[in-house]
């Protein structure tokens, strides 16, 4: 029995607010059960040294928690005046698979940035962001479009991503915290909507997960994956 | 006239949501106008090494900014490694305020973290992360007593603060951003409510002001800090 | 009584030392009683970034205190790494009330950075870098106009600064340290020499401080802000 | 055709040299092909303060690159001032697989840093960090063990580490940094000796991968861990 | 000829001002020819982590010039984060040649920190951080045995310092800045009163020198240091 | 007797291996007994911003230890967030050195970075990194020859380094670590072929030396770097 009661195959609730904020070109709040994560993309004109003239665009994230986003407060990275390796994991993961579905040259020479900042942390806050920052993403690159920026649109496919892991021995999908704290692994999957992969991650935590375990947990994750992406499509077909 | 409409000495529209995340012993969104600023606070056993042993708490703030909060991006802190002069201003201000609001004797030895993060700025988030964080630490001394952790109220006063300002020659209550930009003059007033003064911060902008200037703009701020006071009372009445 | 037998409006001597180290285009010894700042003022011809070719100057502070200017040994900031909160928020305020002294485009496209560094602190550091650094400040511009750098004065007024506050119930002028540690106010005026307000800075720290209160400390600074006013336009008409 | 003209299947050649320096506990240079990153692992008394007390003990990694390991120059980190996101995301997966390997409790309170530092890069030093990485950690116990300070082997498994990836549409084990550059998939594998995964990251670098290319993929990796444990074995065995 | 029109072997004049300011233990001004700085010797009751409980005391220093103190404005270090590496070799330099002259053993449990802040630069700032910095710790160590804190004099001898070099093929004593920047070697030299050294660090700028000049170099800094030993002697013997 | 058992002018045996590395166009390990030094130089067509446009060309050093190079681990520098005191004179007079023997107009816009990074530490890490670093740039310069990008050799003579100092009352050449930690002074030299001085730097550890001492130290030194400079002239002269 998972803590939360739910079945091993079954997600939390997901929930999408777009243009939470007014300032970004795309913003949303995802709330995916009592995980709570701002994304917001900023597009701007200036692009990391190293790609200008080069015809292409950039996409790439930061990812923050509120200092009590946990259930014990944590110290402000700005205070302590640097970024924690986790936290720098945690970015790098979400640039990467956001980075994964957009056709760079077709983006032009325009940089987006995605900021995942989390109000409220229950487990699965990486996820969450990289799923509600395609939201965003997609919103930004919409307004681009809008904008007469850019004339085609460069998203090449839609991509989610959930974990998925083995708590008390059974394969089970979208950890929570109290899940996430005791599970004996760990999976990050981060899926295009063709089924295939952009990014696996599994950690043992607790013991090493045989071959069986993990075709298991990816089928976990393909499910759950299916039900984010047909989410995002709802909530992007909305008129704002 | 101002940007907004609203006469001179109006007020923008002011709303606590308390219990805005599940976490800390304190949370509230203060949302003034389109500012909006969530306040939570911490209650830590841990004191700061120079005040233990003597028999007394601390109260302390921290600020920020999300990103994308602005119209334009702003960097984050954490990833360019430190505070601004800015930040630490406002911190230090909001943590002064919210100490002269408590009896450090009477809150005995508790130290309580307010932590203010802008969601969404447009102007006076300074004001309103003090406003919001009064709320905030008065449910986090309740946290505290219905813990039986300390016996007595150690809360010695409310305080609620505002912006006034000159704008095009005419003094004017609540500065938002469009205002704010634009102000001759920008002074910000902390309050208890006998009416007497925590903190005063006034800075021409544009030209000196005047000493009659000065009690024009302070009439305005007292009248508004009445009207935050009230509501702060109304909403720390409702039972959660 | 005040511990150092002063009437309740009557400053602590003050004294100027124009060109006090050689190198610097403005170069001013402040001493008000045992306090000791060095500022001196820098020209230069790098404008900061956001600022370039847009026809006008800069004028900027830093402030920083030896490690052994006050009585027990503060830790010196270059090796901790960081300016401190308390540094950050003090020459943010210096500078700030110096550009209300200049006109900006009349300086062209100069910057001037003014050091204020405190040899000895005895109280009213802030306050003292302020009115010292405007005597640094001007003879940096007369060195422009020497130079024939510019044409035009842009000087736009006198300033200087003042603490005040509630001492055992008195309002007093010229606060030293004894009293900065025990007053129940401490506010900082800057003035211009029509008698305007540039900066007010109030706190109450030990019980909130009230409207006649406030305007009683706010008629010392004045007495008091006259009479540096007066002290710089004597050391500035003397030729060096 | 791979660029080295190895098989699909086929390993670089592996050497390790046990006891390379002479100061720490374990010290391995493992050679993995043109790769060469010399690992250390020191035992110290002092564990994590999160950690004191509870009757266990620590294993983490550090990891870096001396600045001309590479093609072109990277400027030292310690230089700039901060470990970039790649390092830090590396080090963690290091620490976090070889912790794997060890019983904690029965290690006592004794920590273990392994420090792995790459000499020359040629691809895969994540992975040759890990393998040699381990060789030098149980070198490290076995001095504990022959100084009788802990009483048991704290070992639960053996682990080593490989990367394969998809070049040009096929499969490949062991990339080098010609294939590295150009993959359109990269995966490090982490396994213990009974054939079960520590660690799985993969990563779609060109197009997403499918679960059929992530099978053959992981098949791949179990033949070339299958080797490097093999190797990792006999060089244990010699006697020093 | 010397710039300054000095004879080879001439010094500078040099100026003590002891107690320049009033909360050191130790508080010299010290000025040879246009250079001057300020060198504070503070006794702290805290001795660093590895010395503690080994029964002797510690003498440090710290050095930094003010940003103003050059004929072009140097960058805050404080402001920059970090302290340059020419700092942190002359501040190493300066209490490692304190410390030569302190019997450790007989200070006892108390620590010395000496700030050496230099107003005005003008050549060998570094030496007369040493010779200034001496003087400061005498004062400091007087009112160690004046407060009977420790009950016999650690001063193991007296130490100077002076730069020495080859300007325009001639050996000379005591270079100011402009003979410094066109010096073909450039030499610290610290010494004891029975004409030993503590300290000889000579680097060839220009072209390498050889062992007669090593000597006419050394032979002028033996001349100097004399002058200074004795200027040392004669000020502290003034009773304050 | 020394700990080594050599005689007092009897250096360690002294080992190069060039090409040590592939990736860099110099590239040595240099061995003096136990301790061995990694010396690699990056030829880098980038110069530093103040010598731009000057035509010539800029030589610089970085030096490192890693983390147990030495007999208890020491902190990761870049994990640490900055290098030490002790890292910062040492890379700095490594730079000097190696400086002096080339002629910077000669070199043409080119930069060299001589990185230095300690694998093993036996005692005179910074001499061995000097002499092992010449060897690197000198192959660094004729790479720049070979691929035409400067037409004549910029080297305008050999140097070398060691250290010497007194050991129990006696002159000894080359100290190793157990002698280092008990010398009661330790004098670094860095010569020319000439026999001329690029530097010195000595430093009475436990009691000043004399001058009949400096002479005897300096006399050793002289005999070692002649060995050392026959050295490298026979490895320079074998064909790679």
């Amino acid at each position: 029995m998972r803590p939360s009661g739910r079945q091993p195959d079954e997600m939390r609730s997901i929930h999408f607010t777009r243009r939470y904020t007014k300032h970004a070109e795309g913003s949303v709040l995802v709330e995916s059960g009592d995980t709570k994560v701002l994304c917001t993309a900023s597009v701007e004109e200036r692009l990391p040294g190293w790609l200008r003239g080069k015809g292409q665009g950039w996409v790439t994230a930061e990812y923050g928690m509120l200092p009590r986003s946990t259930g014990s407060r944590m110290g402000r990275e700005a205070a302590r005046g640097k970024q924690g390796g986790r936290t720098m994991e945690i970015q790098r993961l979400i640039g990467r698979s956001l980075r994964a579905a957009v056709d760079l040259k077709a983006l032009g020479e325009h940089s987006i940035m995605i900021d995942c900042d989390v109000i409220q942390a229950d487990g699965g806050t990486r996820t969450a962001s990289i799923t509600g920052g395609y939201v965003a993403l997609v919103d930004a690159i919409r307004h681009l479009i809008a904008e007469k920026k850019i004339s085609k649109d460069p998203m090449r496919t839609a991509i989610a991503s959930v974990s998925v892991g083995i708590f008390e021995g059974t394969p089970v999908l979208d950890l929570d915290y109290d899940e996430d704290c005791n599970a004996e692994t760990d999976m990050n999957v981060v899926m295009e909507n063709s089924g295939n992969f952009i990014e696996v991650q599994g950690t043992a935590e607790g013991h090493p997960y045989s071959m069986s375990e993990l075709q298991a947990m990816l089928a976990l994750a393909e499910k759950g994956i299916g039900e984010l992406l047909a989410h995002q499509r709802a909530v992007l077909d909305e008129t704002l």
